[in-house]
């Protein structure tokens, strides 16, 4: 056997389908706190990391991201979290990087190491400072050999043009994704222009991540590609949404809905949203097609089962799911085996059990963003004082 | 360190928290098929069962079950399953207890073997037939050493009585939890009758699993314990429910709602809704308390950080979880930070993000029960005529 | 023509149809103050009066109930109504039995006198003082030759027996219907046992009104027919319910929704709402079908229309309206012509258009009932004292 | 007492108040077929046209709007409408005018005459024969003296171009609006656009009615304003929107939702939305507030409790009605009692009662607008084959 084809050979020849979601799942797993969402999972708990890894191989990931979210040394000390008295950032980075070679191997899948929006960036930390956290990250990433680099979960533009010009002192090839939807970047530029200044920086792979639902997402991405276009640009597109439903969300997506991130459970995805998800995102053009917070292995799957035909092979774990429900004509009740076609599933548009709650609830934002002195960073625990001030500005009108 | 102590000794002591769900959760993660709900997962991916154990073990489970699922021989050659000519019944029962006790051991937890409703039954076999099952299951608890039996998602009370009797055999603790709601067993049996008839049995451990809500198997323990103090019996009180919202089921539960089972997603219950169902189920009188389908790690923990008080102790995975959402003091976000109080998870409503959705779905059940002729069970797969009679069957009224 | 039949007679024969809604049409028309459901309306703007009258009279109506809801002397003074200041309680009955007479003779309609209850019951006054507001009512009905009496609107089967017990005295025909759910009277006294004291007491005509929705109503109406059947009574049935869904309503039904009465908008039945419950009310035996608040003229021609082959005749307004929407043939757009044919109204589930609201609210009760210190009833405007002892009293759980 | 004042000059000094909506309201209480509407019901009817203009006027109304809607000549006619055979255009409409002015009379309201979009047009007649239509209307309101004149419900700005035209021919004040919203009129011409060509056509007042809930309506009515601003216009401001919620309507507003016409009932407006929608349009700049079709009374009466302040005068229903729900301090339970304010009502989201139905509904439009062949009028009524040409349409995905 020769040499793994790189993603950008991969992409050209046909789709390739991403992973899912790890720190929302590992939360749930126990492995994860929400808020800081500890990365140090990876030198804590490897085979819980390991183990999720191979759920996504089986359901038909092309490639292992290795597990760094969040974790540059700034972030490691934010706010009282104490992980970076324990572990520096290149450890956790590099723990990452070794469990997703290993499971990898086990099968034909990339490997992938990235960055993402940094506190400094927030508190108003300037290029040299953020550049400076990137590059940490990198090295580990060029020391074991991954194959590409992503820059994913950015806010705002300007310092995932940062993030990507470092990338790409790496001579690797660059993906990148924004955390934004259809209104734009947290200071209001334009998705389209935000897809032209990621490409423009250098990025080979643009598009979205997380934040916002499949359906939103294209929406999104349907914005970048009319921008690119009109530029002359022809990047891969990737998509990488939640597993959450979120059309009431503003422009910061799920972050500012009353249910994020412990009450979520109502808005989580079927796996018959994510073949329709699968479809339109290729019918769009999208090749890199995967997944974000609270898209699991069942999700990923469908994406795999319903290009299937586009690409020549079903995952692994079809062996126990059959397409479209089918696999009920053994259930032991008639009604429940009258289920098992596509006709019904795609049609059904599911209960939610919960007639005490509504369908959507209005987010919060306070019209904060990067700049204002509520958003600043740093490495002490959230003060009473400051407590006090939040629930101040919230009494205030800060939640409309 | 002496003896683990037994089951009654520590109900009587206080509360014993079960584990959650298998089946479901192996099927997300791509190792199980819905409908024959494939046990034989503790032979084919052994590492993925005993990485869910360790997951229950961590968030406060007592008790590691065995997966015997659905693994009587009968069963495992019904309506064209493959596996029985892969794997004899025994093969995957041992399989289960080997990993069940493996991860009991990496902490204070007891092994526990469960047999359930068989096919065997259903298509109308004799008592002789039905106890031939569960004796073979048994033999494998007995033979590896299993601190106590369970016999457990039974519907109709006559053949749990029957599964209970051979479990008294063995002069081990004996649990048993039927899959039943307010309006008592598929024939009509009420649940406090139910209960009796169980206790009466011998069953020291009475009580639900499966097939509602928290909530809604509240209420049928609620008939039971008053069933049982009529008679005069006082077994331990046991509910594993549900981890979905099930308000609109009739009397056969989630299985009659169109969602069963690949778009329940929409009425996952969060970890708050087990907070609620872990005090209520405590002050109800509940000793034994732990979750069925669609519960999870986060789930359960809930339960243990519920009665962390009552129990003097918190669970392992705590670590990663601060009590109601305080650890979102963490957050980079001001009005994130807002939400990290237990008054603001306790009164949210979650919505669900999905406007096109109702909030209940008119359950499906034809008056089906063991008796009826599309009922029997049999080896061979679904044929095309016996597909076809279903349909006719639906159109002609069997949906209401 | 010969004199007009009475109304025993005309049940005897086939199914009447009572009138719709007074007090909750004519406050949103402007006439009527919600509270004290003013019916001196019937002095101040009998033109109002009398165009309900003959909106109901085109529907279809056999009846003409005069407006006299809660026109008793002692509710016309009580809690600072101003009404009893300036109109006797019998100048305001006499006002409407003439408008009803007047709009009766337009058509071949009876006319009916009612009562129902009274503070004086609700403050603890006994026997004597309640009957004696009774009898002011029925002196004018008998003055005015009303064809028949109605005791309606009864939260309490022990004042409703007095209520009977005082209208037997006229000679003239009595129908009886409580405001109460399935779970019986205010006291506990279950429905069925409600319905044999009605007819024990006289009661040709039993049943409910108010309160509840139409199939809530039907539930209890279906205890009420168990009760009387198992006492060999046959007292003709009756149903007048709510025009509002209320399946998550208490007791004490819509009182105590959150709605109630000033945003009950959404709750609003469809006429093929009640299509759907004349149908199944005539076929569980009632004969006398109406509506009470909320139902307008276009759901009482719902009734007549549905029945219109068991009545032999369709409603005067049908004229304005073809049966299960086939008018829509003459629309301009052909998607809504459409849907002009009975399949597609009777399976739309209409949607509501408000994505912020939940399907059921959480009903308000504190527990108190006739007895109660917070349940009498007095002439002066309730104090800011009292008040204050109400928010109290909730703050302090009396709130769920 | 002097002359009235005119219109122009009550809006320079203030804010007028429209009134409802009279077809919906009307085929409710039995007298106007859904569809063509009936405008003949100011013959058959004339007491129930007049009772609701006293409706509007206690609750405030500023204006009389004579009854003339779809009460063209072709439209009389159209689809096998029989009203053409048996009434002219002319007797409908002058007996409109001559109601409107009776109930004017007994306040000080204006009379107001109306024509809207016709069959005609849609059908591809050119502007002479379309003006010709118009120009029938008109007359009419000439001779009897209305004080000014209204285009309404125009889907299409060519088409109310050709009526303003007509309109200004009289010298009378004109307002004109269209039934369009945020997404422009049925030819896709902006909403802005659409403001500056009716006020270049010579429009004094200009906006919305119909088709759309207030909400919607009002960020119709901002686009407007800007476009309007942009070309240095400066007509009035008018909105009169549905009393219906529509977050899910599709360009074409309300017509296209499943529930059109006969199943809005959940989507009814409380009188608290039109609180809410007066103060957001006062606020915006809009001085001629009333409703379209599901408005009543009740709501118009908020509009003008909401403005009262600014008017220097409440309503006339206002004796029956104590703003923001105080008179509920005379109910007799005390938790209604308790409901007696305005925090209450204002924060309610109302619960459904529905909790089979979702939020929304998804529009069917299948993409016909006038100049398609299926949108052609004709005088007889629509043929089978036509009916059968829809359902093969619709089958064939002109529903999405």
């Amino acid at each position: 056997m020769g040499p793994k084809k790189g993603i950008l050979e991969r992409l050209a020849e046909g789709v390739v389908i991403g992973d899912g979601g790890f720190v929302f799942e590992l939360e749930k797993r126990g492995y994860v706190m929400a808020g800081p969402w500890t990365p140090e999972v990876t030198l804590e708990h490897p085979d819980a990391v390991r183990e999720l890894h191979r759920e996504y191989l089986r359901a038909g990931s092309d490639v292992m991201q290795a597990l760094t979210f969040y974790a540059s040394d700034d972030k490691l000390i934010n706010r009282g979290n104490v992980a970076g008295k324990k572990f520096t950032g290149a450890a956790v980075n590099a723990a990452a990087c070794k469990i997703a070679k290993e499971v990898a191997a086990e099968g034909d899948a990339l490997v992938l190491g990235g960055i993402s929006e940094t506190p400094t960036y927030l508190s108003g930390g300037g290029k040299a400072a953020v550049q400076a956290e990137f590059r940490k990250q990198i090295q580990v990433f060029v020391d074991h050999g991954m194959d590409f680099l992503l820059c994913e979960y950015f806010e705002y533009v300007e310092e995932v043009e940062w993030a990507i010009e470092v990338c790409k002192e790496t001579g690797k090839p660059v993906a990148s994704t924004m955390c934004i939807g259809p209104k734009g970047d947290m200071h209001g530029v334009p998705a389209g222009e935000c897809a032209v200044r990621m490409a423009k920086a250098g990025a080979d792979i643009v598009g979205v991540n997380c934040h916002f639902d499949p359906f939103v997402s294209l929406e999104t991405i349907k914005l970048m590609k009319a921008g690119l276009e009109k530029a002359g640009l022809k990047p891969f597109l990737m998509c990488q949404p939640l597993g959450y439903h979120t059309p009431d969300a503003g422009p910061q997506g799920f972050i500012d809905l009353l249910e994020f991130p412990f009450a979520l459970e109502p808005r989580l995805c079927t796996r018959w949203d994510f073949h329709k998800f699968a479809r339109q995102a290729y019918d769009l053009g999208v090749r890199y097609i995967g997944g974000c917070c609270g898209t699991q292995h069942h999700h990923l799957r469908a994406v795999a089962e319903e290009l299937a035909k586009e690409r020549g092979k079903t995952p692994l774990s079809s062996e126990k799911h059959a397409p479209w429900g089918e696999g009920l004509a053994l259930h032991t009740k008639p009604w429940v085996r009258a289920r098992a076609n596509r006709e019904f599933w795609e049609n059904l548009k599911p209960a939610t059990g919960r007639p005490f709650s509504a369908s959507m609830s209005e987010p919060e934002n306070w019209g904060v963003t990067a700049g204002s002195k509520l958003m600043m960073q740093h490495a002490g625990v959230t003060t009473e004082a400051e407590q006090e001030e939040v629930r101040r500005f919230k009494k205030g009108g800060g939640k409309h």
